[in-house]
């Protein structure tokens, strides 16, 4: 692992029921066209609010990931 | 949207049970006297401990709201 | 003033021009229920896109005024 | 204490003497109108200076206390 | 709006004449490949001195846009 | 309680299914050498991700107790 | 000096009367069980309010002394 | 440039009128006895009001500048 | 260069040897699909230790490259 | 004041005794050399410790003074 | 891994020759008492100075490990 | 030491081989008409890129030292 360039791009994944749902979602979106994601950090957890309850969460994500040989 | 003021106050939530719980009440309890919340956002999350065990969490909230006419 | 006490909120003042007009249309506004705000300081500079244009700044501001006897 | 919401607001005392006497003037002074404060956290210390001594001291407080049900 | 997956980056608007003709000009030019735009947040402003004169300012902005099914 | 000395210490909980977990676990893990934990405060949240699904939380948690008079 | 380790520690020391009578009691307290403090840093002070009055201090000190080669 | 040493100082600029205003006369006042200024950074953006209304913005700056052998 | 825009992204570079030598080899891996690399910033310095010894040194660098009329 | 240019500098002042005669022993040398300090801000508080008590505190100021037309 | 607790400590190494030495110093005398040491992550450079030339580099770290059944 | 009053002043050396060097140079070029310089701490650490290579580091230090009787 020790050579190894990583790149770390920030996503908010949104959810009307918790903070883990938002987050793995964010995750699973991600990984559709990222290969090989390590990690995330929560940089954020914010929400809407609609008639005074909570409408959803948005939670952002900083997500880590190997980089490979052809897109910097 | 593009004239309104927006006011920020913040909030702390309490819940036995779980960081959704403990926003979910702060957002209803402020709403009851505060009509058009409109964000929140997560400044905060501690707890309290007791006998080695989670009493409760804490979630401390900024919470936003269109400011209307009567009160500053 | 040495024994004077303050008090701080935080406003949000929105406009589609400039940065200046999102501030002092929150100081305005803000006058219309406090009496004597002394300062302010820019917290956050935010703003919503539509169609590839700024459509608005959102700019949050901590307002502190002399607090007199009756509200907290 | 487990279900319960708080508020926090910010206040800023002043003194010529010292930072605890400036935290003590702001906290019975927030207590005139609000009942059930429990905690603080100073944030910001700050002063004046004039003909090059100290004037005042200015330090800016946290304020946290009970919700009631009457006023968000 | 619930469910949707947002990507947020970093861009540095420049303008010889102000703050908000730099984060505007960045505005536009992002939108030129990003849909949909959606929010930005200013995230420091610098500038450049030329002969004790401003030359221009750098103003770098997050800029949050919903993320498509194509490019993560 | 007035003159007492805390002491706080950082760790990390880590969990498959949710941050309370995470954060639970740690407390309990703690309590086992640690008789007078009082309240903890979550400074970090991050996780590992492995085939594009999230694989664990790590919440890094500060915790106070009550210092003793046995071990600084 | 120059190829010491030292460890740095957090602690909590509270009075009633003053923040220098907390961090000085706290400093006391840790070298009844530490030798060689060095150097302290006050983190956060905070308070409890009891009764519309200031109960007592609580000053978070980061405290940093020599490591000797028995403890970790 | 390789090898040079810039020094940093903080000025505060103030205008009535606009941010950058405040900011571009700091820059002007600063260069009457400091040659070789190279960029500047906003570290802080506050202000006055008078009866309700803007009196003038204070914008704090880092400047940088190259040093010449003369002085520190 | 004052009508320019700029992105910013994040890339962590690690090295068995230095610090230097994980900043350097970012910069050459990202220089490999971005042409215009000018400036970059040191976010965080971290590590892996294994069997008590240091593995590799893991540096977050902001990177900022002008941008082209192709890419967003 | 509201054309005025301010600089800040940093100074600490230390003493064995209190926080608050730290701060205005820095002041008053300050004011040495310095015509008119307006107002101050504290950085840092940080001390020493001997034998396991306090030597003296250090209190890092920021202290801002108009900008005559001689100094820059 | 998943479901394991990690405790965080910070300490300081110092060297009179580079960052590198002391943070390598730094890990090696805290792994003679504590056993799966993991990560570190850099918080603080400082450095003292004699006769206007670099003394020593003293480089804060916080170092993880995995926490076992002894102690807490 | 207790009485003492020290400055702060913030310099920025540049290398193009190492951190260390653009610190040490820093500290070389600042003690040519400052006396007692007795610390440093690194604020920044960013750096230039030419041609897909690093062209030199750019460290931000924050140099202490006492304050003699003559400029404040």
């Amino acid at each position: 692992m020790s050579d190894h360039v990583y790149k770390i791009i920030e996503i908010v994944g949104s959810s009307p029921t918790s903070i883990e749902d938002a987050i793995e979602g964010a995750i699973r979106r991600a990984s559709q066209t990222i290969d090989d994601i390590g990690w995330f950090e929560v940089k954020e957890t914010r929400g809407h609010v609609e008639g005074g309850r909570l409408a959803h969460y948005q939670v952002t994500l900083r997500i880590g990931f190997t980089l490979r040989d052809t897109k910097g």
